[in-house]
């Protein structure tokens, strides 16, 4: 187990480019405002999207592409490092048009509009090495 | 793209008043507490609910009525400002009681029970205006 | 209704034990803390979970075993008192190897890997108090 103590930094709420790739988007948004570690949670709507499912034995991803507009009806997620860089892990909850849902990791999601709500983390960097056990790239807490 | 740095200002737990609408709970709330820009969660149970769903070509919701009690899964919102008044804006995720869920944005749900975390903003007002793009009212920023 | 003004005091990133119980985990990491008030938000994947959906009439928890491995899509709680100990209400969106959703009350979830943020609040003890109406344990604000 890990476990660490932060301190609040700076919050933000953040509107997303619309036709942008929310991941990249909070990626990049990261790098300009120098946040290093933060939580967040947004809701808005998505043109289309790709969602990740990890298949716990073999270690690797399946995907699953949306090509139809959702609403992006829960996002949280936290940014973190990995090589170096601001990561962002996200996980979401999409909703058809008829309100029924797919849910998983979020690896893409082009943006119709999205509401962000971050909050820094202060501290001690935290980096993402992998973890053996489970394949992932996993906090170094 | 909008980035709006705030303080972080009051945080409350709030207990939904039962048979009240979650949403216009959460927005009294905020206009007794003179709460003009949050973020905020919740989780609880709904006597029944009503999910909305943008058609991102038409510019218009669609509507859908849950006559059932849901569990209040996840709900993620945030308030600003519309028209001069507090506005909420939440995305809910239900589940019936078979655990088969419906989400978009909520329009309007009768409160069994319901418990929110809010974090208050402090700063500018975050005021919603017409985007020509997506026909949604969002953020100022 | 209740609403209750709580001063944010610190903050955590946890990474909860692969193997271990998410609720019992995150119950014994408040205890070792000593964290009494806290909201959370936690991503992540799970082997196998049970949810509950609570009957609005009957006042009892129907529950569902997921036998299967999900990704933790979204999961928002939180931590007050009840019967003078920590207490962890916690509600979460499942998806399947498909992206298919389950959702409801987390009533226990084998860790895959979870990542948790925590939020703790400071003042009153917040203590969970049988309601009659709804036949909850509900805060005592």
């Amino acid at each position: 187990m890990g476990s660490k103590e932060l301190k609040a930094g700076r919050t933000f709420l953040v509107r997303a480019d619309h036709d942008s790739d929310l991941i990249e988007f909070i990626t990049e948004w990261a790098k300009t405002q120098a946040v290093a570690v933060a939580s967040f949670t947004a809701i808005g709507a998505l043109k289309h999207a790709k969602l990740g499912f990890y298949d716990q034995q073999k270690h690797e991803y399946t995907e699953e592409v949306l090509f139809e507009p959702q609403e992006l009806a829960s996002c949280i997620g936290n940014i973190s490092t990995k090589e170096e860089a601001p990561f962002v892990h996200a996980h979401a909850v999409l909703a058809d048009r008829n309100g029924n849902t797919k849910a998983g990791h979020l690896l893409a999601g082009k943006v119709f509009a999205a509401e962000i709500y971050v909050t820094e983390l202060l501290g001690e960097k935290i980096v993402r090495r992998k973890d053996d056990v489970t394949g992932l790239a996993l906090w170094n807490i």
